[in-house]
């Protein structure tokens, strides 16, 4: 089963192909690409997570534009009928989650791209082809950060360390090492062994599922746990330092991840854990002075009491089912990204390390 | 569905009966009773967690012993066959589970019935008798218990509260109202409205299949969340009081529960809601100075990789799977027991409470 870790997204074809994904509500058990030949298909992809993770989910996006323009013959379009169904695309895509702002931010920078080129002088053809460029460079950038982000952080480890990790900030959520686990692939490549407790990351088991499956395939020493367990693995001594991915982050370093994030946090502070977060600037959300502000996506009963195949819970029973939670700040030992690593985790520093 | 919650365990029969109970694995879905005619029976009851609850295992290995001893004839066999089989039984049934101490309890006090009966005096029939006497007598007792402890926990909930509990410390894990479920039956009975958080309670899921059941049941409005939702849940303000069962407790206080009772304990400290645990006397192990003293199971993969009829983890990832941990009891804002609620959790007053 050797696949390339790039190939989570790929775009197959020209400026009239599509998108194919490794469709992840398969795994660990089937490992089947998803073939998005249409925005709709794209959306779905997102919305019922297919493809997911902050980064990932902004580059599908980006892609999903370049398969949304495609109803258009880019020979006989006009201008004004391109404009449009970028606009109706991007306004359909940002519906898809809510919670992960690497969405909107790669919509907006292809809206930007498409406006940015001169309808006099860039054919109808041009602009699609260069939205397809955009799309490819959103990707590329973002392998490029998942490896300086690896580079900052594997620092942060030490060998013979255990590690706990939650729900997916792999290559599966990005395009190749991915965020929190970057840090671990990187220290792999430094030669330093490691051992990583992975939360299953109810309801959806995106830890079990896909991190562990990341971590075997890269013969990382991984050792499966239920959420519920993190503390008792704390309390023994078996791990050193938290490390997750991020959704969102505010101004202030408030920081929206998977739900179960900010509970890890406080049983890491208790324990005098240190608590990392790994993610690309793209991630920061400047916009929201405190996590208070980031809009947490609620999903369905089922995902709690029919999630494993078989019903769990008892018939009509009812559910809270919160996709994420903020970790506040203070509870963040530091923020790696791209460009290093944020610590303290303050405005100040956060700001500063942004305009590095 | 209208079942007595006291059929949770049930004798069926003379001494040359069988123990009848629901078969708490096959919950939320169906409601089936599991005969046990043969030792073997009872302790692969215990051990697959049919039934499961540090008491009614405790009367559920009672009964076993009943059972057990029905391989003699009671016409025929001697004093000394009868009390070399009671040894039997008592040794095997107490490799069933080695957490709960109301296991080790239960068997004690068999054996230490039989011993107290002259041979002189009563003949192999009238111990056999005797001994199922007791058994029931345990079971009588754990009724009177539970409803005890609801009567005094209840006084720590006022109308209107959120609740979260963890696992299932109800009419299923005892007799009748349970410990942890018995306080929010009586404030239920008290016309007090409340609104329980049940923790799911990976990996065996007893809080979605067993607590939530119970409750819906019961008409008592029920919230099924993941266990790593519990933070969200306290830091929403939704929930004011933690209230967990126990397995065992050492002397001074420090409480052997389902795993994720220590982490949830934590949680409640940072956000400032008292955590209460509701268990029987016979629940305290006083030969225990601390709870690092108590044996804690580890039980299998399969239970975290393939629980509910869908291979949720890779294939050969490794798993930690300790079905219990200890919360010390410097995070225990009181112990509620049929004697009455220990606060400040200490040796002192665990002593004064269980003397008294």
């Amino acid at each position: 089963m050797a696949i390339a870790p790039e190939q989570t997204l790929q775009w197959v074809g020209d400026s009239k192909g599509h998108l194919s994904l490794i469709d992840q509500t398969l795994l660990p058990t089937q490992l089947q690409p998803a073939d998005c030949h249409t925005v709709e298909a794209v959306w779905e992809a997102i919305k019922v997570l297919r493809v997911r993770g902050a980064p990932a989910i902004g580059i599908a996006a980006a892609y999903g534009v370049c398969v949304g323009i495609q109803t258009l013959d880019f020979c006989t379009a006009s201008h004004a009928q391109l404009r449009q169904r970028i606009d109706e695309v991007t306004s359909y895509l940002a519906t898809s989650r809510p919670t992960a702002v690497n969405l909107f931010w790669a919509l907006e920078r292809m809206s930007g791209k498409a406006k940015s080129l001169s309808e006099a002088e860039f054919s109808v053809k041009q602009i699609a082809d260069a939205l397809l460029q955009e799309a490819k460079s959103i990707h590329d950038e973002d392998r490029a950060m998942c490896h300086a982000i690896g580079q900052h952080g594997a620092e942060l480890l030490f060998d013979g360390m255990g590690i706990i990790t939650h729900c997916n900030a792999g290559g599966l959520a990005t395009s190749e090492y991915g965020t929190a686990l970057s840090l671990f692939f990187t220290a792999q490549d430094q030669g330093k062994e490691l051992t990583v407790f992975v939360d299953e990351t109810r309801p959806l088991l995106q830890g079990a599922r896909l991190t562990a499956w990341e971590l075997l395939r890269r013969n990382i020493s991984t050792v499966l746990i239920c959420d519920n367990m993190a503390a008792q693995v704390m309390r023994e001594g078996k791990a050193q330092v938290v490390v997750t991915g991020a959704d969102r982050i505010a101004a202030n370093g408030d920081t929206a991840n998977k739900i179960g994030t900010y509970g890890l946090a406080i049983l890491a502070q208790h324990h005098g854990i240190p608590f990392y977060v790994a993610a690309p600037s793209n991630t920061f959300d400047l916009n929201l002075e405190s996590g208070d502000l980031i809009p947490i996506e609620v999903r369905t009963d089922e995902e709690i009491t029919n999630g494993f195949g078989r019903q769990t819970g008892p018939e009509g029973v009812a559910t809270y089912n919160p996709a994420f939670d903020v970790t506040p700040a203070n509870l963040i030992a530091g923020i790696v990204t791209e460009k290093g690593v944020i610590s303290p985790v303050n405005n100040e520093n956060i700001l500063q390390m942004l305009q590095s």
